[in-house]
C-alpha cells in the first residue's frame, strides 16, 4: 500500500510516519518502480506498537526507539528486557549538596541491604533501581515528612512480587526450550512490563485517593 | 534575597525562576526600592517542591501549574486530590474504529463493575481511572495476546489497596478536626500519591523483570 493508505488505516498522519521512519523507529517503505515507497501489513503492527508506547505508556519517541530495539533480541541474551528498562526509564539527574550527598549514600546503603534481603531479587537488583528508589524515598521524607520507612518500601516490594505473580499465572512453569520462538517472549516481557505499569499506577492512585476520602468522611477503610 | 542567590541556593537558572514566575507556578518576588525583587525562604520551598515534581514524578510544567492550584485547597472541599489527579494525568486520546469502539463499551462495562464489587471503592471510582484502564487492557490484549483477564486486574485492584494501607499505617484513625490546619493534609495526599508511584513503579518493574529471569534461569520463583 502506499503512504497514504498506511496512514489512513492505522491513524498514523504522513508526515508522522516520515518522522518516525528518519528517526528509524520504523523500517522504510520498499521502493517500487515509479520511485514511490510501498508499505505491507508488518509496517501497520510497527505502528499499532508505537502508538500502544507513545499514547499509553507515554513514552517519548527516543524511549520508544530503545524499546523497539530491544524487541527483537533473543531471550535470555544477556537481559534485554532490565537493559530496555534502563533506557526507558532514566534517573533524574539531581544536582545534591555535600549534606544532601551523604544522607542520599547513607539511604542507598539502607534500601540496597534491605533489597537482598528479600527472597526474590536473586542478588541483582538493577542499579537505575536503588537510585530511583533512594531519590523519591529522600523526596518524600521532605515533602511529606516523615516520609516512608524502609520496611514499607521492603512491604511494597514484597506487595509488588505480588503483582508480578499474579501477572505471570499459569506461566510459572514455562521454561523456552532451544526450539521455541525466542525473540516473541523478550517482546512479551518487555510490553508487558512497560504495559502493566499502566494498569497499576492508575489503581495505586486511586486506592491512595479513595483512602484519603474515606479517612474524611471518618468511615474506617476496610482491610486490605 | 536577589533571584542569583535563589538561583545558586536552589540549583535553579534564573531563567527558568522566570519562566515559572511566567508560568504562574512560582509567585514573583517583592519589588524593592532599587525595581530590584526580593525573594524569601517560601521561593526556596517552591523551587524544591516544583523539582520534586518535574524532577523526580516526571510531570510536564502544566501539570506541575496544576497540582500547585489543587494543593492550596482545602482538605475535604469536593475532592482536591481526585481533582489533581484528573489533571496530572490525562487519558491518551486515542482515535477508535467502530468494531473497537465496542470491545471499550463492553469491557469497560466489565472493569466499572468489578471495581465496583471491590470492598473499598465507595462506588465513586473515577472516569479517567476506568477509561486509562480500559484502554490499557485492550493494548495488552493487542499486544500481548490474550492480554490480563478482568480478574487478574481485580487481583491488581486488591494488591493496590494493600499498597494504600501500608502507605497510611498509623494515620488510619486520624480524622481531621476543625481545628486542623486543613489545607496541610490536601497537601500531604497530593504529594504522596503522586511521589509513591514513583517507589511502586520501579518496584513492579523490578519484580516483572527478575521474574522473567528466574523463569529464563530455570529457577522457580519463590511464593509472594
Amino acid at each position: 500500500m502506499r503512504i497514504s493508505e498506511l496512514s489512513r488505516r492505522t491513524d498514523v498522519p504522513v508526515t508522522r510516519i516520515k518522522y518516525y521512519i528518519r528517526e528509524g523507529l520504523l523500517q522504510p517503505g520498499e521502493r517500487s518502480q515509479r520511485n514511490q515507497a510501498t508499505y505491507g501489513e508488518a509496517h501497520i503492527d510497527a505502528l499499532r506498537l508505537i502508538r500502544a508506547l507513545r499514547e499509553t505508556a507515554g513514552l517519548s519517541v527516543e524511549a520508544v526507539g530503545a524499546v523497539i530495539a530491544e524487541l527483537k533480541r533473543p531471550w535470555a541474551e544477556a537481559d534485554p528486557i532490565s537493559e530496555a528498562l534502563d533506557k526507558v526509564y532514566p534517573l533524574p539527574d539531581r544536582k545534591r549538596s555535600e549534606s544532601e550527598e551523604q544522607a542520599y549514600a547513607l539511604l542507598r546503603k539502607e534500601i540496597a541491604e534491605m533489597m537482598r534481603g528479600l527472597t526474590w531479587t536473586l542478588g541483582n537488583e538493577p542499579r537505575w533501581n536503588i537510585d530511583h528508589l533512594t531519590d523519591t524515598m529522600l523526596q518524600l521524607r521532605e515533602h511529606i515528612p516523615p516520609g516512608i520507612s524502609v520496611e514499607t518500601l521492603g512491604r511494597f516490594a514484597n506487595l509488588a512480587w505480588a503483582i508480578s505473580e499474579a501477572c505471570y499465572a499459569g506461566f510459572e512453569d514455562h521454561v523456552p526450550s532451544p526450539g521455541d520462538d525466542l525473540v516473541d517472549p523478550t517482546r512479551r516481557a518487555i510490553m508487558g512490563t512497560i504495559l502493566i505499569e499502566q494498569l497499576i499506577s492508575p489503581l495505586v492512585r486511586s486506592a491512595l485517593a479513595l483512602r484519603s476520602n474515606h479517612i474524611v468522611a471518618g468511615i474506617k477503610p476496610p482491610p486490605a
